[in-house]
């Protein structure tokens, strides 16, 4: 295990009815003027925007709207938010939704209070030192943002979509959970999240580093249950215990508690930025055709923890079997758990034509470097590879 | 699941020699006079107290040491210390040790910044309204104080051993944890921990409420790896993996992770309150003789989690086996891993004479009322009941 730091100050509020305390945890917080920033107009139709609104209003906390952020949320919008929180002296943000208008409204609470220009501490032209507070309610779960001080802003004008991180400034103080919220979402969107979440803990799980066994040991734990709970949502979306769990295993699976003391990896996240930069895909649905072609490209290069996987997450019975049958049949235990959620494990069905992985292998260069991920660092020649593993999937 | 709210602000900075970065840890946050409060000199002999006075002066902080403080810390100690720190203008307490010392440290912070007796605060006569921030470094894991807003502090003078809970005030600012301080804890010491932090979990599994599948599963996770890791260091009292998992398994057994939307039990706890208040025996020891002897007296009254934790956390095969075979075979494992820790199960032997167990149930009426505990709510009978299993107990 190596030397880590471990902090998760935000406040996580969860469980029914909890979006009627945005209020009370705002005014905790000596909120004032409050800026609402949120999706689409869903939240206005099915009531939850006046329910806040509402609570907002009972604890004497003024607030402005500030709807349209769409997801892989950009530059632009953070501008506009943040000459309206300027004009209406704004102090307190309060996202509602999943990971866009969470980490729009992170990128406003930089940049309101500076004088220059937000994007500086995207691009690593400035570094912030301040940044107003900000409160979530989580609608849409697995993104982690709601628990993380990281933020991911796209700016079209430069063509850019970068990450930034500062835990000390961006992470939320307070995170609103109530999982009847996602009973709404369409299954696909449920689906997107499971397999996004169980990425989150692949990219921590697959580790070279020794001795990780207690971090092993409840990430694997995780990933069983999140499995048990999507194939219940599946047939009953309305499943209060299961949208629970997803909701907690989300938040769990990207705080930092499965990654502590741990080499992380994050190839098939970078392998899959590719994927739905060039081809309108959900983040999630591309992580479920790279995630098993990155398995099948590691099994015979670093088969340990393959191995792991498949008997105590996959379920893999080792009887008479040797290492590569039962590294072989995890990773097909994990394809067809992805079938049984709907989603496609093959690249060429998912972008719906022949994909241009000439095209994704230059990018991702220009994007990482010559290699990427560390539990088999990857060459561009491998990672052309594993797209092509994706292309012949089943 | 129930409603939760979960909060855990400490930064944890975990590894091998990070009691060097007690100084820089102390600067982030604005130390300037601090007062170091620990218990034997044992720290004084083993370099320890050096590292650390080194990191503070060369981060240009000054301090005072307060040592001294002994197991179960004194509401006399913690007077002592506020005169200290009040005399010296104390802005920030540093605990080094186990919960004792931190324990103490608490109640020095509410005290010190209070005009009347901070004593007011534990038996509910007043309510802090802020406490001087405490800094950590945990030499002795399985309290979970370092990371808990919770001090209990024993009354000589009143006969009162008094725990109380301000998470917003208490919490500490950032707990120091390196494995290697904990190698020179003889193995009884090791062994009590381990009991004490398996207990703590215990008393949040077994619970009555419904729907909480994914933290019982990361809490068996916890518990397995805590059994293995303790085996290991029966023979290998140096093993860093080993002493590293048991120090993190620590902090999450009693941090709220392992609670989080459940109704919690702890009878076990107040139950042995009782033993190690009336005869000279480490709490961890006398969790081993009244954590079988509960379960138990729980088995035929309500034995669905108890069939859980004895396939789950005991290993357990089920085959053909009925449900009171399978919970006995678990009680009778869980004991045989007490015994290869050299633990007694036992009652008498524990105390090393006939133990009055009226006086023992007649205190704990005094203590907690009428009855206890959530799991299976307990009559004073059945407490009487439960100390007579653990008399007869193998």
């Amino acid at each position: 295990m190596e030397n880590f730091t471990f902090c998760t100050p935000t406040e996580f509020i969860f469980g029914r009815g909890t979006q009627k305390e945005a209020g009370s945890a705002l005014a905790r917080r000596g909120a004032s003027r409050v800026m609402i920033v949120y999706g689409s107009d869903r939240i206005e139709r099915n009531g939850l925007l006046n329910e806040i609104t509402d609570s907002l209003t009972g604890a004497g906390i003024q607030y402005v709207k500030f709807g349209g952020i769409k997801p892989n949320p950009t530059a632009a919008s953070v501008y506009e938010g943040i000459e309206v929180a300027r004009r209406e002296k704004i102090d307190f943000f309060l996202a509602v939704g999943g990971g866009s208008p969470i980490d729009a409204a992170k990128g406003m609470a930089l940049g309101t209070i500076y004088p220059g220009d937000f994007w500086d501490f995207y691009v690593g032209k400035a570094k912030p030192h301040a940044a107003l507070p900000i409160g979530v309610v989580l609608t849409i779960p697995a993104a982690g943002s709601e628990g993380s001080g990281n933020s991911v802003i796209t700016n079209e004008e430069t063509h850019q979509k970068i990450s930034v991180r500062y835990p000390g400034m961006l992470r939320p103080a307070f995170a609103i959970m109530n999982p009847e919220l996602t009973m709404s979402l369409p299954f696909d969107q449920t689906a997107f999240g499971v397999v996004d979440m169980m990425a989150h803990i692949y990219e921590r799980y697959f580790s070279n580093t020794p001795d990780t066994q207690l971090v092993d040991a409840y990430s694997e734990a995780i990933l069983r249950d999140v499995m048990d709970q999507a194939l219940t949502l599946r047939l009953d979306s309305d499943n209060y215990a299961a949208r629970a769990d997803v909701m907690w295993a989300g938040t769990l699976a990207h705080n930092g508690l499965c990654g502590v003391g741990k080499v992380e990896d994050w190839a098939s996240h970078r392998l899959e930025h590719e994927i739905s930069a060039f081809y309108d895909v959900a983040h999630g649905a591309g992580l479920a055709v790279i995630v098993p072609a990155w398995m099948e490209f590691c099994a015979r290069r670093n088969p340990d923890k393959l191995w792991r996987f498949a008997i105590n997450v996959m379920s893999v019975d080792p009887a008479g079997k040797d290492t590569d049958e039962i590294i072989d049949e995890g990773i097909s235990n994990l394809k067809n758990f992805y079938h049984d959620l709907g989603l496609t494990t093959n690249l060429r069905t998912l972008v719906g034509s022949e994909p241009d992985i000439e095209k994704m292998v230059a990018s991702l260069h220009r994007n990482v470097g010559d290699t990427l991920g560390n539990y088999v660092p990857l060459s561009m020649d491998d990672c052309r590879e594993i797209y092509r593993i994706a292309l012949e999937a089943e």
